[in-house]
């Protein structure tokens, strides 16, 4: 049976940068939309990728150098009129990483666009990252994500910065910390002080056992 | 560019009937796997549907003649080794529907199976089946998902009743009660009152401001 539909993947990898929430995006080699900036994205390739999940990790890897340690399924997004070539269905995903894994050389072009102004994107893909964006902010309120924007170890005054870049708004630092022991997730790393001219600030870790798996494979 | 991936949805379609949660299953007319049951699925037609909501939804009206009040995308499912015929992806929604909406007849022969026992289904369906529930346990405890399930008018016994299909425990009903003031999606309906052996039962009905839409189309 001949369904003339395109398979492809594209992926929104958030990451923390000069205090903004910022995404990365390249610019298009190819024709449709060549020279424009867009998601990190490519086809499916069923001879050698497992399944969707294979084919965002490749895409991450040949595009930004990355293995993304949180890659979580989004939403699929499909239809006529989304891609010039014809009827066409991405499998979206996000990713969240640390700052310092994303190191553009002279192979990897990639650019990094704060959220709050990402230009006109070809495709649907800024309904793509808005999508990304939401589930971001929903699931941050609960969840241990935002962690993934920070190094190993971190101080509470940075935990509650990261919230708020994702969510917009600041946050009582009273407040915040009263919280912080409903979210079970973090430890004190004994004996690690972080030293500045403030005084002393603990380090913190994302517990062991709390970390995220990637979704698709825990399904 | 021939991507050879077969592209298809698969709909888990809830509802409450003879006091537990079931879904609807239909046995497969064609091979692979002609004469088991399977959820009711089918290709994307690209020539068609306008997305794969449209394919979802002409799926559903098609095999149990139902247009779905409330129908959400769950996941994306795919890669080379769940379909015997070569590498598939399928996106999978979920649908909600009172039980009187839905009237076997001799041309549409589908079967209710309760959740908590669903049989040996092929591909990767119980997978698929068991992120449906999941998702539908997850959503109900802070949303008015449950209430798809029941008729247009309903008293708060059946509305407890009905988290409690869902979430597979007893609720006090003291607790849930209390709590319904947080969940401000309720409306007592002016003088309707059921009559019956016990003591008369208010009547009360969704918002209409508050039902959920399809979010295929408010994303």
């Amino acid at each position: 049976m001949e369904q003339n539909i395109i398979v492809s993947v594209d992926v929104v990898l958030f990451t923390l940068s000069e205090g903004q929430l910022k995404i990365v995006l390249l610019r298009r080699e190819r024709d449709p939309y060549a020279g424009q900036l867009a998601l990190p994205g490519g086809y499916i390739h069923a001879d050698k990728d497992r399944d969707s999940l294979a084919s965002a990790e490749r895409v991450l890897l040949n595009k930004t150098g990355l293995v993304s340690p949180y890659l979580e399924q989004l939403y699929t997004f499909s239809g006529g009129v989304r891609d010039p070539r014809g009827w066409s269905l991405s499998v979206a995903y996000y990713a969240l990483v640390h700052e310092s894994l994303l190191v553009p050389d002279a192979e990897l072009r990639f650019e990094l666009w704060p959220v709050a102004a990402v230009p006109d994107l070809p495709f649907d893909h800024n309904r793509i990252v808005d999508h990304a964006a939401k589930r971001l902010r929903d699931k941050s309120t609960y969840t241990s994500l935002p962690c993934h924007l920070l190094p190993e170890l971190f101080t509470l005054t940075e935990l509650q910065q990261t919230y708020e870049h994702i969510l917009g708004v600041a946050l009582d630092k009273s407040v915040f910390r009263r919280k912080l022991p409903e979210l079970d997730f973090l430890e004190a790393v004994p004996d690690a002080i972080r030293q500045g001219k403030h005084r002393p600030a603990q380090l913190y870790r994302l517990r062991p056992d709390r970390r995220l798996t990637i979704f698709d494979k825990t399904v």
